[in-house]
């Protein structure tokens, strides 16, 4: 069973508002992640940590697509993409993952993030630091989005 | 509400012949990641991503733990560490997550990866593709657990 540890705020206020990816608004907007006070006493060793892996729960992420023609491709005759070649919302799990910037706190339990895309008020499932020795991979290649990057 | 879409099975039948990381053997193990098959279109396009995150529910995880001292850290005087400032699974929300590379196919939903720690039988949650343009932080700085890198 999963539990909202808290939640987002994003200049967002509704999905049309959201950017395509966290990393496509320059500068990057700021963005908070409130800890709800239970939870608070994990956040103790986070400082020295630049960067964060946030999971939340998609919770207007609608019904699952297993296949779908994502807006960049629509009228180009491109074959539809599943869902796990994506990372689009409407998941079977719609759990989103960002890798954010991290800068500190704003008060108890209110971190400091860049490069969220999500619609302010998401909840928020989890935070994990971001290892460079397990999670960076430099050289990787993105299949059918390579011509669709936003940034590089 | 959590589907599981399939599993994840690894070299390791118990906790405790878990590495600390995936990347800690080396040559890293072939792991599949076997996707139900009526999850399984949601595959197409797959193709071309050289590394995947995989989200997967850490089932043996035990009772949340918000502050702990890890294993390598006893006896050190060391200060609690939090468990959002960890990997470590005894989380409010014991979702797993691994940079994994991708190898193609073995079978219908059968997927070749390697990278993976986690105890075999393990459900999958989701698959995303891993984009070099919005996961990859090579400057990225690890706070305490700096000193305690399993791999470079």
């Amino acid at each position: 069973m999963l539990q909202t540890i808290g939640s987002l705020s994003t200049p967002f206020d509704t999905l049309s508002k959201c950017p395509r990816n966290g990393r496509q608004l320059r500068p990057a907007p700021l963005c908070h992640a409130q800890v709800d006070a239970a939870y608070q006493p994990g956040l103790a060793g986070l400082e020295g940590f630049s960067h964060l892996i946030l999971l939340y729960w998609l919770d207007q992420s609608g019904s699952t697509d297993l296949v779908f023609t994502p807006p960049f491709e629509r009228g180009l005759g491109a074959a539809p993409r599943g869902v796990f070649a994506s990372r689009a919302p409407w998941r079977p799990n719609p759990i989103g993952v960002s890798v954010v910037a991290f800068e500190g706190f704003d008060g108890p339990g209110r971190l400091r993030v860049r490069y969220l895309d999500c619609v302010s008020g998401t909840p928020l499932l989890d935070i994990k630091p971001y290892l460079v020795t397990t999670d960076c991979e430099p050289e990787a290649t993105m299949g059918w989005l390579e011509p669709h990057a936003t940034c590089s």
